[in-house]
This record gives structure tokens, sequence and C-alpha cells, in this order.
């Protein structure tokens, strides 16, 4: 019943990801392996750690998460193992666990830096830790090893500075887009709760959006609505919201409040 | 040995498949999950029924479809449930089970409309139905649940209308093209039974061809052929057909015929 | 425990390789399919070659893997079964199993036509073996059927010319691309055991490179290091060295020695 779950930037035209299935499968071949992300943009760290916070928490308790987006592989940064309540997450230690850092109490993590080589492959590559690492440590994680016996406990894990919006002196909410996805939705960093009570008016790349829609196809021809991970999204009905604005992400949506 | 299929527009950069699989798993952690495909583009209806018309054949008694390109989501469309003696097709209510619908013997059909929350995950998206509805409906499915429990029967199901190839006065047979390949194959609505008999004569963009091919390797340049799915393709030896006849899906296909 | 690995060079837009599944599935319920890869560009044998060379070490001994690359479909060109002491290889005899060849003893390779339809799926399209042989054969081979059932021994299998490197009348070692992967790295020919001794110095495209690098990170703007497969790679720190040389596959490196 144990779940191996992969997130990396390596693409899919690649043997990088099939690699590190052999690997996992060579120890443990009764896990269940699910790919949940390989085409976060090359080395994108911060997508990579938004993409991750949007699927966790769907998980089963104690899902393994292999996060591999690591610029430094092969230099000094630590890679770590992450436990909480919810899950294990194997990954350099670069800030792609942010979110997950964020939102859970801080006394319910307990990370350690993988030190141990016993579990590695050998030779370890400078260039492929995820699978002469990250891989072999998940298949031995599924097969009921100590997380102690992969190296020493630690303290403090990089973060990466996490978007927020803000209410500036004119008492206008500015936040960023977080994530364009496949239909040109922009899906920003501002949560239901964040939103100014009575008549919304969201300014998003010089155009002027009223209201929130109900669902995309009530909308207007450009609409705002909560989104499935609880944030506000930019959408057009029947179209690229993205291409319409050619907003980028850390683009700026303002929004104020016509008062109650 | 409980196979739940997926097809869906979501893509492969977005997390949106990922979050369906853990939900999925979070109730059913024995379950396999295949992944039909998830590039249907953007709200293409008639190419998801198309793509599932090919294969849900194939695949072993019993297995449990999702389907979601589903631009209606959040409106009073309905999600159903249908059944057929082959499979299990979860769905909103737009089309994408035309196909099915279409091949099956009515009486053979079962359809509920998904009205009982009860199964449904909470607090449910205006906008991500695979997650809330669809996939938790289908592991509950896949664990034993009674169709029954899901909604109420309803007794008609939308559909599009299907493109069939039409005879015309002059005796010629007119097709379409129903869907492009990745090698650029034209492939038809236009199956085998539907030829006429004698000396082909096929006209496609202005290119004629006078004879089906045993093989890809074996045909002219621009060759005629039976493809996978029984139907005519049109395709092109060593090259793309699509890209040198600038062919689009509903581009119009001929044949007369010579003979007899 | 069964495994059966699929590459192919049919994409991600289209219902091939789902098919495939299907089939796999409805004759053996239990095995575990892995996707390597599906986007092989269309009809190169040689990149499914080199691919499938980089994994299947990798994978579980008695992995069973299907190779389908095969512009000769529907022809006479054989299908095989290849069995090493490491995996099974259902595959066109085209070349597709060219390293995996060279790099086992010839007295551990044991090769079978695929010639007895019996576990076929019938009607044998002339367009796509691998849902209508590959599939069903490689399904009962995972179930235990002997791999004499599927058809008689043969004693040579079609190969690749397999590209190394030359060294030169002037002492110059000449190699060539092989691969390019997402991020843009140049992955050669030329194995570690290959290099000249003493202080290299590397010729691509007309930049020069002057040692070899411990890490991604730790290098120059443009790097080579020895890759995660063996192999000198040329690399772009934070960059893409395929863009920034226009290098292609096949195009040359060219390694001299200053030293000793």
């Amino acid at each position: 019943m144990d779940i191996i779950a992969l997130t990396t930037d390596f693409g899919i035209d690649d043997p990088y990801v099939a690699a590190m299935k052999g690997v996992i499968l060579s120890i443990n071949p009764r896990v269940t392996i699910v790919d949940i992300c390989h085409t976060i943009e090359p080395q994108n760290i911060a997508q990579a750690a938004f993409v991750l916070s949007t699927i966790y928490h769907y998980f089963p308790e104690g899902t393994i998460h292999i996060v591999v987006v690591d610029p430094g592989v092969g230099t000094e940064r630590r890679a770590v193992l992450l436990i909480t309540p919810l899950a294990f997450f194997l990954a350099p230690d670069n800030g792609v666990l942010s979110y997950v850092i964020e939102e859970t109490p801080p006394e319910d993590l307990q990370a350690i830096a993988l030190s141990n080589p016993h579990f590695w492959l050998f030779p370890v590559s400078a260039t492929f830790h995820g699978r002469d690492i990250f891989a072999p440590v998940a298949a031995h994680l599924s097969l009921g090893t100590s997380p102690q016996d992969f190296g020493d406990q630690i303290d403090t894990l990089f973060t990466l500075p996490m978007p927020r919006p803000r209410i500036g002196e004119d008492g206008v909410l500015s936040g960023h887009i977080l994530h364009i996805d496949r239909f040109g939705n922009l899906i920003t960093d501002i949560r239901m709760e964040d939103l100014p009570k009575g008549n919304l008016f969201i300014d998003v790349g010089g155009h002027f959006i009223e209201s929130l829609s109900p669902s995309y196809a009530e909308g207007e021809e450009l609409l705002a609505i909560i989104g499935s991970s609880g944030r506000l999204e930019i959408s057009l009905k029947n179209g690229n919201a993205a291409a319409l604005l050619r907003a980028k992400v850390g683009s700026p949506v303002r929004i104020s409040s016509l008062g109650k």
C-alpha cells in the first residue's frame, strides 16, 4: 500500500524519470509509483514548490514524495528527508519544500540530512542524485527503514520567501500571479479569506472585473473565480486569459473594494 | 484487480491529474490507475469522445473510465455514471460518451445522475469536479459501492452528432478527417465496410490515391490504408501527411469507384 | 511482481499507448506497467536504442521491455523476443536493440522470432503491432508462457552501427553528440575511459573547454562533465548548451591532450 510520488523537472523526453523508477522497483517491486509532474520548468524551484503544495494534501497519509528540481546537484547542498504528520518528502534543501514547511506547525516537522551512503546507488554520479540517492532512499523508506538510518537530524531547512498579497496605504490589496495553467487561467496568491468585503473591483493587466463568478461558464468574458486551491483565479470564458492579458507568473493583481 | 482509467484535457504540466490520483488512492490504495490521455485539446469534447472510443474495447470488463473534458463545470450540467456490459464511465453529460452510447445497444445502457453528495470531497470547488466528484465516486465504485447509491437513474444522455460518411447523388462517398495523429496520419470516419467496391479513387486535399496499401512501408509516397481502428487512413511514407496536405480535423475526403 | 516497460514513438496525445495497456491488463491485470518514454521522435530507431540503453540496467531482473519504433510495421520485417540474463525485450528487428546486443556477451543472448499467432490479438492490423502482437505476447510472457512458445529461435538480429569515438593520426579524439536532453546538455559517445590523459582541451562547435567540472554548479559557463551514463557531457551553467552551440545529434566533439 505504499506510494512514492515523483515531481521533477526531468521532462518526458529523456530517460531520467524511468531510471528512477527502475531503481525504486528494483528495491521495492510492490510499491505504487505516481507521477505528479515532470515538466516543471528546468530548475524552477518556486514552481515545483507550488505544484507540490496543491497536491500533497490529497494523497494518503505516509506517501513518500520525491521532489527533484536540483540545480545544485553534485555540490555541497544538502539532500534531505522532511517528515510531517501527512507525508515524507525527499528533496534537495533548496526551497522546493517551502510551502510544506510553511503549512505545517514547526513542532510537527522533523528533518534529516541524507548523509548515510549505505542506501545510495554506487557509483554516485555528479549529475543525477534523483537516481543515485533519492530513489533508493525512498524505496528503502517504503520498505520500513527507519528515517534515522538515512542520516542525522537537522534543525533548519532552506525556504524561499513565499509570495503573499499586501494591503497598501490606499487600502488596495496587491497580489501576484503564482501559476498559469494549461487553460490560461491565472492563479493568484490571493486566498478567499484575503478578499476585502463589499463589491470587489479587480484590476489585472489593465482589465477590470467587478465580481466573482460562480463558475467558468456563468461568468462574463473575463472573469474572476475562487479556484480549486482556494485562490482567486482570473479566467477567460471559452478562451485563454494568459494570452489575452499577456500575463506572466509574478504579474500584479490589484483589488479594491467599493465598500459594504 | 480494479482499474480506473483517466481521460482529460488537464495537460501534463499542471497538478490536476495528480490531485485526482491522490483522491482515488486515498480511498482505494489498491486500485490500478491508467492514464489514457491528458492532452485532449482544452474543452474539445469531440476529440475526447473519439479517443475514448478507440480504447475502451481493449480494457478488462468492469474498467472504470473517468472522462473529464468539462467546460460546464460548476453549472447545472449533470455529472453522470454510464454503465455498459463492458465498463463504467464517469463524465459530465456533455457528449464525451457519444461513441460509447452509439456503439452499445440501448437496452444495455444504464445511466445515473451523480446527485448524492455523500461520496463527494468537500468543499466541492466550482472549477474541479474531476477531483471533488468524479475521482471519489470512481474510487468508491471500485470498492464495490452500488451504482444506485450515487444518484438517481436517468433516461437520456446528451450526445453529439456523430460524423459519418455519406454517398452523394453522384455516387461519391464523402467522409471527413476525424483525428490527426502524431505521425501526421489522417484518420477518417470512413470504415472498411463503407468503401465502394471496385478500384478506389481517393481525393484528399487535391491529391489523389488510387489503391489501398498493405502497410505504411509498402505504399506510395502518399498512401491510403485501413488503420488500427478499422478506418481509412491517409498517410505519407516516411513523412507527415497532415503537414503535406495542410489537413485539419473536419477536412473532407472523397472516394469514388471506377469499377464494377 | 512482474514489470512490463514501454518505450515507443507513439507520443502522448494519441490513444495508442493506452490501447497497448488495455490489452496487457486484459491478459494480466496484476502486472506493473512502466512508461519509459513515448516521445521518441517518430521512427527514430537510433534514439530509441539509446534511451533504452540508459535505463534497462536499472530495472529488476526479468523485466519485460516492449520497444515499438517500427517504420516497417505490416511488412515482412521480423518481430522478435530477445532474452538476456537481465531482461526480456520485445521489438521489431530493426536495430532498436543494438545497444543491448552490443553490451551482452553473445553466448548470453537468445532470440526468438514471434511467429506463433496463437498469442496475437485478431484481427491483426497492418499498422499497430504494438497493440496486436507485442502487447499480448508480453502479457502472456509475464504470466509464465515459455519463450519458445512464441516462435522459432533465430541466430541473427539486425543492429545499427554504434557511434564510437576515434583517435585520428593527429592524436585527437573525435566523438559525436549522441543525445541532447531537456536541459540542453549534450551527451557524447565519449566514455570516461576514452579520455586522453593529461590536461584536456575540448573543442565543441568552436567553443573550447579546458577541464572537467565536478558538478554543473561548480563549472564555468560552458562546462564538460562526466554525466550519469558515464559519458562526457557538455553543459551550460544555468543555461542551455544546445541552444548556445546550435548543436545537433551527430555534431562532432574533439578532444586533445596537452599533457604528460
